[in-house]
């Protein structure tokens, strides 16, 4: 982890495995020099599984969003990732083993209004991972990209808590508007209906480290499915962008309906008779 | 143009349009403050219709690519755009009218071996635009991403003759030999069957630019979609980076014969009768 000074949650969960099955390193995955000093400490410096999982998130209209910030963006959840594969594959190749993990998003499949810079940084990590995939299958490298949808964190929570009360310097009043009134209530609403813990996304992770020929795409959330599949059905891509337009700024009672239809039928209850995790 | 050094095959070519309906104007995408001047010479700094044309190039093993040379391709194939989209977006969105159009690539559709960065940069403009254009779409401002497939360009063959003398640094040499033996040739045979003109290219964005409804993607290339439209028939993505890893690597003579036919039945001769340009 980044900061060590963090890692009392994690101790108390890891209980009796700490410092024999489970060891916490302190790692800044932009860091050069940080991730050379993890991967020195590790014995033999052997990674069967590395499992990319830093990540952090930008939401808001573009024209608030410095070029700087979006750099950063793509530090985190596209160089680094970068980085740390080049820097474990070497050893894999020689070994011809190895699994590599990126938790990417269904972000990384379909665009979403708002979300323009932290999508496209998702798009990158699955553009780069398809093309290596096939390379690595010679050497019996898998990788896998794990494709949660919202996940309720405290982490996620504070990033909507913040957009609600920026103003947005350098956008015009109108999109502000659409941003505040009408993305974020229906953004709040999807969490709500759709959103699931971050453990069901690890047992989704460890399920897919545990194949024996891992897939390379999971996604984690098959309520998300359908709308990651849109853009597939019309190679204009009008369909899938005119539905997300209208879902978003004319049906709006229509998305409302929906959701409410879809937490109902997947209310607590329900999914945990037909669905046990 | 970034160098106005090379101006003159251009100015040639604009004849009797030069400094009447042409203008030629230097401009590197990369720097904030080049970008500032050229639109400040834009009469009323009124742009109608942006295309994002600058891109570059890179080709190998992740393992000879430095991270410096990775966020190069991002700092001009997605953050440029990113850069000259919200230059102009605020007067696109006062004036209620705009077309952004980005030449993407198939390759921001499908990952492809050994284009892992170049690949990554595409999807991401994928993702960004994909985002964006909901949201443009309330203020009547279209966005197109045009994509080609292969296009033969002097640069084009330069990259390829490049990397054909390169040793990739830091990569084992089975890898290399992968690179040099399997991808290249093959790389090679689909440009010469499946490659575009340059010219037929700005065919179809000036095309694309003239509906008045504009398509949000357009693939320039029919004879490439059928590739781009592998993953979506499974979405494990397993089929897709299998097919393309048994045709690289186990199937080359299928991958040889398949492209021939290819170029018989697209010959040129057939090709200008049935598909008139």
């Amino acid at each position: 982890m980044r900061d060590l000074g963090k890692r009392g949650k994690l101790e108390t969960e890891a209980g009796q495995c700490l410092n024999k099955s489970l060891v916490i390193k302190q790692l800044d995955v932009t860091q050069e020099d940080s991730v050379k000093k993890c991967l020195e400490e590790i014995p033999d410096q052997k990674v069967d599984i590395l499992v990319n999982n830093a990540g952090i998130g930008q939401v808001g209209p573009i024209e608030s969003i410095s070029m700087e910030d979006a750099k950063k963006v793509f530090e985190t959840n596209f160089f680094a990732v970068m980085r740390l594969i080049k820097m474990v594959l070497p050893a894999m190749k020689k070994r011809g083993s190895g699994h590599i993990v990126v938790i990417s998003s269904v972000l990384g499949l379909q665009g979403i209004i708002f979300n323009d810079v932290y999508v496209a940084s998702k798009f990158a990590i699955e553009g780069f991972c398809e093309s290596l995939a096939v390379q690595l299958l010679k050497f019996n490298i898998f990788i896998s990209l794990i494709e949660p949808g919202p996940v309720n964190t405290e982490f996620e929570m504070k990033l909507m808590e913040e957009v609600s009360r920026s103003d947005f310097p350098g956008t015009d009043p109108e999109t502000v508007r659409y941003f505040k009134e009408l993305y974020l209530p229906s953004a709040h609403e999807i969490f709500v209906t759709l959103g699931q813990t971050p453990d069901a996304v690890a047992k989704a992770t460890v399920k897919v480290i545990g194949m024996d020929q891992p897939v390379f795409r999971k996604q984690t959330n098959p309520l998300y499915t359908p709308l990651t599949a849109l853009k597939y059905a019309d190679n204009t891509g009008n369909l899938s962008v005119r539905t997300f337009y209208n879902l978003q700024f004319n049906y709006g009672s229509i998305f409302h309906f929906s959701l409410n239809l879809l937490r109902c039928i997947t209310c607590n209850c329900f999914r945990r008779r037909v669905m046990p995790v």
